[in-house]
């Protein structure tokens, strides 16, 4: 069996920044996991006594916060930033754009539509900085019935797929006067889902690397599975099964933006472990 | 057979306030077709002496001049207002609207892109108030290899069919940062498509009424043969074909925004007649 790992995968831009940027940092907390990969953060744990705290409730005596990629609120952050602990932003600079599209929306007197995971943290900041109404939504449906002003602004979760995105425009179109969308999807997450579309059509069997609770990560493999129906969604080489590459060709390997090349590496090693041990 | 109007069709609002204008002014000429109906245009130059000519330039020692439905160039209107002439305004205000629009975006640093045919008349006069680049494009692979600013505004002529204006967005959302989007597309032409699709699909004969050159009334003909194979494109009772209705159960009826009533009730007589004699 061949194993061909996706064209473009794994650490976008911002994520490899965020992990420098705590490395750098050295014995500092973080709110909320840095990065959407629990190998990732034990290893900054261990090497950089990086720890993660679920909240802003939960620093004590921590000289140095370090703001995960996916951003805070607005009042977490202004919270963060009266204390006496030295605030270092992660966020990542296409998370920030979103952030500040919707306030400036909100701000001129746009109802803000936002398209993503309204339990997601990065949706949670975003949504904060509306001043104003702000709805956000997963299905176009949603929004039937809901009153919208005549300008309506739009913006999407970074992770999303685009057309979803395109429906809910295509569907606000014909609700409101002027809809002014900001393409707020980031290129790694074009360019990866690219990546794994042309992939899981050659290959027999597809595996997607990363986080369970990664959006991006989501979006490659609901997009694998669409066209390779043995697709399998992994944190790590722990979960892989031997079973699912017999009589195989060709193994596809994409992996999400928070996910670090030598988690991968260890899984495309215990794959090839398995074919040469059949 | 039966014949069955559409539940929504002929004179939109902008088309019965120009011939209101019309019929007051009197002695006047209008600067280009005032609506997109010959025999309309006949009606009004016999009895209210209101003429008909091609540009500003034909104009000699005439007192009035009224401006179509579909408006004209900023530079005309510039023209107009600098002689003696007295100008009356007949653009409907669903054209005036795009004017501005396109002006203001384009005086904002926006690229303007105009869904329309560049050669009809309100596209003329839309796209002569941008001040930078404006795109008119029927299609958005016309938009291909074109360069084009982060920021596009994005309008449509009233008169086009909605499903092809969203796909021109879907493809810039793909391509630059921020689309804002206008949906100038009017209500009337909305109601008047959604009746005739409704129509279509259960007649088995369609009669679309309208002016060659009129853009609206190609939209519902061309709604109507989508659904109904039988449909035909007249101008007036003339036109009509007794073999047309041979055999046929449910003769459906709609007409263009410049359709007047006296037109269609010849139409429907005539179909009546040959039905009566069959």
């Amino acid at each position: 069996m061949k194993i061909e790992l996706a064209s473009s995968y794994g650490f976008c831009f911002g994520v490899k920044r965020a992990i420098k940027i705590a490395e750098n940092a050295k014995d500092a907390v973080t709110i909320g996991p840095i990065i959407h990969n629990n190998d990732e953060i034990n290893r900054l744990n261990l090497n950089f006594n990086v720890k993660t705290l679920e909240g802003i409730e939960e620093i004590k005596d921590e000289k140095k916060a370090i703001i995960r990629t996916h951003g805070i609120t607005k009042g977490d952050l202004a919270e963060l930033q009266k204390s006496d602990i030295k605030v270092i932003d992660a966020t990542c600079p296409f998370v920030t754009k979103p952030q500040q599209i919707c306030e400036k929306m909100s701000k001129d007197g746009y109802d803000v539509v936002i398209f993503g995971d309204e339990n997601h943290p990065e949706i949670k900041g975003v949504k904060s900085y509306a001043v104003a109404n702000a709805f956000v939504v997963l299905e176009e449906s949603e929004l039937d019935g809901v009153k919208l002003s005549q300008k309506v602004a739009v913006i999407s979760q970074t992770t999303r797929k685009v057309e979803k995105f395109m429906q809910i425009v295509n569907y606000l179109m014909l609700r409101v006067k002027e809809v002014r969308v900001f393409n707020t999807i980031c290129n790694a997450t074009f360019e990866n889902q690219d990546a794994v579309r042309e992939l899981s059509k050659r290959a027999d069997v597809m595996v997607v690397i990363g986080g369970k609770n990664s959006s991006n990560t989501k979006q490659l493999y609901l997009i694998s599975k669409e066209f390779c129906p043995d697709s399998y969604l992994i944190e790590n080489e722990a979960e892989l099964n031997a079973a699912w590459f017999e009589g195989k060709n060709l193994c596809g390997i994409s992996a999400g933006a928070s996910t670090p090349d030598w988690i991968i590496q260890n899984i495309v090693d215990k794959i090839e472990n398995f074919t040469q041990n059949s």
